[in-house]
């Protein structure tokens, strides 16, 4: 078997056999099969993608170049939840302590974030004392007791994803479903969980622009999930603006611990309980989408998820006074506030902008080794649909420093407002399963 | 600018500027962009292709990556011709002697062979004492004394196209009309010729296969020679059998000289005098096709083609007593009949078995280092429309080893004979100017 034989052979249209991709992704891992080749069989794929046997055989042999987590030590159902990447989304802060406080078992590894799009667990950092690196033990010991963790990656997961990400990133390869979804799942697949839950971002703010385009990628996504054994089940949700108000590590913890105690807001509150809510359908822990909504929504009164919130923190060396007293958490050191100039309808908020605001004043990483200020960031109260006036507040911004013109006219500029009514999207667009 | 979204443009199918192309090519031989980017930017390419500009800019910038050879010293029209590559291919030994016999001149680097298609050096070196690196001002000097000179490179001609083709060659992108176009015409416009006659082979011996796709690509070189200042002509000419009977080295050298002395095969001498007719024709030294076609009988029956070709072995050191004498030229150890094992009609020679059948006989090679013998190959007599009785000798194989069980199968089966009448294909198919 020739390498070059069978990038012309994807060149032409044919599929691969899971003989083949083996041959590709050990040789690659290995070294005999070196970049350029790897990268030209990769822009193939982008123009003539991968079928989903392909996709499977892809994601079991990234999976297989790695480690799994063994979960089989916890009593009780594992789930995992992962999402594609938004402005603002703090979603697992809130749905890990619900369904950990209904029962479920969600033992979570998370990424560090890059880009306009923060990680969980750095914002999990935001909380003094935090600890995300807990050994395999501690990690399984926490989950069997209080039914959740959420930590960084303990264990080598899927290094030739790793590698061929990496390469992707350079060589204007990422945008292909077949190795997204791929990417993906092997990761998903290696996290142990018997039921896993995607959360697809469309919208400006997202990976996918189109609906037709998250639902090809979800649609993937759930097949590879399936095939390999995994009840997956798939949400489209919409990201043309900033999920909640909050972006920024603080800030957004804040905003998890409210939505947490009923405060949050509208669109973050109703996404988390469908999440949760779907969880629970999934694992049969209901019988109906309703019952479990009315399960998330007891769980929040009951304060039975901020409970579970507060046993993470303690399991994981954070303070847990934050929850009574948000001042403990980082603070910038100025606050702006971003007005309208104009009355009227708020069309669109984009959803990029605000991210990247974010990350212009310390919040994300434009480089692996950059250090995050976990003070900063940006609240966007202006929503998509708002009817405002001259002078309102649109957005605050949470700086380090007190020259921001640029971040300030990024955000400004995100809010677009028109004479016109406008209708927001649902949050939840569509499910796949 | 960065590589990473100059890929994207064009895997976006967007055109690339000259700017771009030049900082792509640059960049890439300097080793400031790595083969990765590039493997993957030509994949991109293969799919999205290149327009006539980007693919004269490509062109244009592979030419000023190395040297061009300068024939302003020489008094007279300087031609060039250029075959794609084809089975039995031995024109240049024929149409250089004839044109320069006519009073133009041809200062021809040429490469080695490599693969099944032997290169005119190479063969030309099987006349015992010829000298093909000649010094450049020999060179010079020698075409304006006798009008011709087919040498090995002195320059360093085009060496982006050099590292961009064996990047192509193992990652799969080799076909791409527009990658073809410009490698082949940055060698050509280095070449220093006002005139550039294209031979672009169709057929299953040759690198495209159906006749559009030839069209596509001399259609593409034709444009660049012309916008490049160059008067560029294409001729499109069958090779779904081998050219002429002599597949190897010493038998074509043998056959260029038979067919000097009006004695060659019908497909090559047609062949061979329409190219230089045409040659004559572009340059205006006749002004119909017909007129040409005279001049170059008249080259013929007079002898002064093959006095041409006499003085270049002289001055390029040879020994000229070849031409009175073949038996001077490196000869096989065995010869070998293959006979027709049924009667009929020859409906096909696979000229692509042909060739791989004189290079498993050491014709030609396999890789760069492979030491070439000279006096084997394989004479294909049998032609596409000749009807055959069962034991009539189809081909005869020169060997230097006596076991030769699998050339012989190779060349037993690339004759296919049928019952049916077929017609053979006309060795000119169709002109492109």
């Amino acid at each position: 078997m020739r390498a070059v034989d069978l990038i012309i052979k994807k060149k032409q249209g044919l599929a691969l056999s899971c003989e083949e991709i083996h041959f590709l992704i050990q040789g690659y891992l290995s070294g005999a099969i070196p970049d350029y080749q790897m990268s030209s069989l990769l822009m193939a794929i982008c123009f003539q993608g991968l079928n989903e046997t392909e996709q499977l055989a892809l994601t079991l042999e990234m999976l297989k170049s790695g480690e799994e987590v063994d979960l089989s030590s916890i009593k009780g159902i594992c789930v995992d939840k992962h999402s594609t990447g938004g402005v603002g989304d703090k979603t697992t802060l809130i749905v890990a302590p619900i369904v950990a406080s209904c029962g479920l078992k969600m033992a979570k590894m998370s990424g560090r974030g890059l880009g306009h799009t923060g990680g969980t667990i750095d914002k999990l950092e935001a909380i003094p004392g935090f600890k995300v690196d807990v050994s395999p033990e501690n990690f399984l010991k926490q989950v069997s007791e209080i039914g959740l963790a959420v930590v960084g990656q303990t264990a080598n997961i899927a290094p030739a994803d790793k590698k061929l990400y990496a390469l992707r990133d350079v060589t204007g390869t990422i945008e292909a479903v077949g190795l997204i979804a791929s990417s993906v799942m092997s990761k998903k697949l290696a996290s142990g969980a018997s039921h896993i839950l995607l959360d697809v971002k469309v919208g400006n703010g997202a990976f996918m622009k189109t609906v037709e385009e998250a639902r090809t990628l979800a649609q993937a996504m759930v097949k590879i999930g399936n095939r390999a054994h995994r009840h997956t089940v798939a949400l489209l949700t919409n990201m043309d603006q900033p999920l909640g108000f909050a972006v920024g590590n603080a800030l957004e913890v804040i905003e998890a611990m409210e939505t947490l105690r009923g405060r949050g807001p509208q669109d973050l509150t109703k996404l988390c309980y469908e999440l949760a809510a779907e969880l629970l359908l999934m694992t049969n822990m209901v019988v109906t989408k309703e019952e479990g909504l009315k399960q998330v929504e007891h769980a929040i009164t009951s304060q039975a998820a901020l409970d579970s919130f507060r046993q993470m923190i303690k399991y994981q060396q954070g303070d847990t006074k934050v929850l009574e007293d948000y001042s403990l958490l980082a603070k910038s050191k100025y606050i702006f506030e971003v007005k309208a100039r104009k009355d009227g309808y708020i069309s669109q908020v984009k959803a990029l902008a605000i991210g990247q605001a974010a990350m212009l004043l310390g919040a994300g990483r434009a480089k692996k080794d950059d250090v995050i200020a976990m003070g900063v960031g940006v609240k966007a109260f202006g929503k998509v649909g708002d009817y405002v006036h001259q002078g309102d507040v649109l957005a605050t911004i949470h700086a380090n420093e007190e020259k921001i013109d640029e971040v300030f006219t990024m955000v400004l500029e995100a809010f677009v407002i028109s004479p016109h009514q406008v209708l927001a999207k649902s949050i939840i667009l569509e499910i796949v399963s």
